[in-house]
C-alpha cells in the first residue's frame, strides 16, 4: 500500500467528515461510532462483501464504479425494508501494489452515492490484502417501529410487482464476457445502478407492500426467497415481466444486480403505475401451493427454478 | 468451499437462532436484520477485520481460537465505550479448500463468546475467498444517551489507569515466532482474551472514567490515540506499569492484543483497586503539553513513541 493504514484512515476521516448528519454523534476516531437513530424507529442492518474477481473486475470496472456498486448493494437492502439509510461502515483490504489513484477514485464513487442519500461514512477498518481488493460494506438504516417490510409476510392471493425493467445489468456483463463494449444504456445500469430508496419508503408509508425484497441475485432467486420465508408459492406471467428487449426473458428472470424492488400487495390495494418516476408492473401472483411457475400467454404453466446470477462464481472456480 | 454459500448461510442461521434476544426483532433471513435497542440509548458500532496471515495464522491458531479472537476485537471496542453489546454481524470469505471441520470450529469459538455476552449473530455475508480466510466482524452495542465514554475527553491532571496486566499476549506470539511453545498463562491470554465489558460498564455507570480506549494495538499506540483525540499529552511511570515479568516493559508498552482497558480519571475520583475482580493500576498522568514521556523511578523523563504492535505486517510485506 503506498500509504500507511493510519494515513489512509486520517484521509478517509477528513473526507467523510464533510457529510453532516443529525444521527451521527461521533464518527471515525473512537473505539466505536456513536449514533442516535430517529426516536420510535427500529434499526436495519445489512452487510455485503464486494470482492475483486467475485463481484467486480478491475479490467471491466473503474475504481469509481466499484465504489458506487459496493455501496449500492447495502442501500438497496435498506430500500427493500422501506427504510431510510443512516450511516455507512466500510472495511477495506487493499493489495500492497494498489495505485493511490485507484483508492481515491474508489472513495469518490462510494462517497458521491453516500452524499446523494445523506448517509455519512461513520467508520470501518483498513488492512493490507494478500490478494485483490476486498471491501465489506455495512449500512445502518431505520424505519418506524414495526413497519419494516419483510420477506416473510406475502399471502396467497397477493399480486407480485417489480419496479423498473429487468435484465439490463447482466446484459452489460455478458457483453464484457464476450469481449464487447456494452451499449450505453445497459452499461449505465450495470455501472451506476440507483437504489430504490424513495420507492421503498413510499410503498411502506402508503402500506402498499405486504412483502418486499431487492433484486440483487435475479428475479427467480429473489422471488424464491420471498416464497421460502413466507411459506407460499408464486406464478409469474412471462409476458408481463418488464424487459428492454422482447427476447430478454432469460436475462430478466435470472440476471442479477438490477437493484429494482420486488414486492407483493393485496389484490385490494391500489398500486399506482408509477412511484417516484419509477414504473411499477404487476408480474404475477402468490399462491398457497409451494413452488414457482412461469405462465405463458396461453396460461400454460412451467416450473420456474431459482437460477439467479451467482456473481462470477462459474469463472472463479 | 465444500458446501454452497446458501447451505452455509442456512446452517449459520439454524445455529445463530438458538440465542434469544429481546433486541433482535428479525435476524438472518431478510434483506436486513431488524433491531430494537434499549429506549434512551445511543448506538455503538465497530467493525474489525480478521485476516489470515495478518491477524492470525492457521499453523498457530486453531479455528476455535480464530473465531474467539475475531469477536473479541469488536466486543472490546464496545467495552471501551462503557457499552453493552447487542448483536454481531459477520462477513466471512473462505478459500475453496477449507475443511468443513475448520468452519464448524470457527463458529464454535465465535458463538461461544457471543453467547457468553448474550449477543446474537444477527446477519452477515459469505463468499469464496481467492486466498486465505477473511472475516470482518461488526458489533452493535448501546449505552445510555450521552454517556458513552470517548477517547477525546481526557483532561490535563487526570490520572491514567489500566486494567489487568500487559504484555502477555505478545509474549505468546514471540514464542511462536521463535519456534517455541508459549507457556500456558501467556498462551491462554493470547488465544482466549476476555473483553472487559463488565469493567467498562462499571466505569461508565460510576462516572469514574473521563476517557477510555481498549488496548488492542499496544499501550504506547493506544495512549497516543487518547492524547491526539483529547489534544493533551501524557507521562507514564515505568515502574507502575503492571506486567508479568519485571523485564517485560517493552512488551507491556508496545505489545498488542491485551484487550485490557486504558482510561483516565480525575485526580478527585475514587478509583477502586479492583473492579469486577480485575485489578486497576494507576500508571501515569495526563499533561497539557502535547507528547508522551516515560518517567523512571528517579523521575527522569524520556520521550515515549507510539510503537504498538502492528499485527504481522513486518512479515506480511
Amino acid at each position: 500500500m503506498p500509504v500507511s493504514e493510519r494515513a489512509l484512515i486520517e484521509r478517509i476521516r477528513a473526507r467523510a467528515g464533510r457529510a453532516k448528519s443529525s444521527v451521527l454523534a461521533r464518527g471515525i476516531g473512537d473505539d466505536c461510532a456513536v449514533l442516535r437513530p430517529p426516536r420510535g424507529h427500529e434499526l436495519l442492518v445489512t452487510t455485503d462483501f464486494c470482492l475483486e474477481n467475485v463481484h467486480f473486475r478491475r479490467a471491466w470496472h473503474s475504481a469509481r464504479v466499484v465504489g458506487h456498486r459496493c455501496l449500492v448493494r447495502g442501500l438497496s437492502d435498506i430500500a427493500a425494508m422501506g427504510g431510510e439509510p443512516l450511516a455507512v461502515f466500510l472495511s477495506l483490504a487493499l493489495p500492497a501494489d494498489i495505485p493511490q489513484r485507484w483508492v481515491n477514485d474508489f472513495f469518490d464513487g462510494l462517497l458521491a452515492l453516500a452524499e446523494r442519500w445523506k448517509t455519512p461514512l461513520a467508520g470501518g477498518d483498513v488492512a493490507q490484502s494478500p490478494r485483490g481488493v476486498m471491501a465489506d460494506i455495512m449500512v445502518l438504516g431505520s424505519a418506524p417501529k414495526g413497519q419494516s417490510v419483510l420477506r416473510s409476510t406475502a399471502r396467497p392471493g397477493d399480486l407480485i410487482y417489480v419496479t423498473g425493467k429487468l435484465g439490463l445489468s447482466v446484459a452489460a456483463l455478458n457483453q464484457f464476457r464476450a469481449g464487447k463494449k456494452p451499449n450505453a444504456r445497459s452499461a449505465l445500469r450495470h455501472f451506476f445502478p440507483q437504489p430504490r430508496i424513495d420507492v421503498g419508503q413510499s410503498l411502506r408509508q402508503r402500506r402498499i407492500a405486504s412483502s418486499m425484497i431487492d433484486l440483487s441475485d435475479g428475479l427467480s432467486t429473489d422471488l424464491s426467497h420471498i416464497c421460502e420465508e413466507s411459506r407460499v408459492g408464486a406464478v409469474l406471467y412471462a409476458d408481463s415481466i418488464p424487459r428492454p428487449q422482447t427476447d430478454g426473458l432469460e436475462l430478466a428472470l435470472n440476471g442479477g444486480e438490477d437493484y429494482e424492488l420486488l414486492f407483493t400487495a393485496s389484490p385490494k390495494a391500489r398500486v399506482p403505475a408509477e412511484i417516484c418516476e419509477t414504473t411499477i408492473t404487476a408480474i404475477g401472483e402468490i399462491v398457497s401451493r409451494r413452488g414457482m411457475w412461469l405462465a405463458d400467454s396461453s396460461g400454460k404453466r412451467a416450473i420456474l427454478k431459482a437460477r439467479g446470477w451467482e456473481h462470477f462464481r462459474a469463472k472463479a472456480k
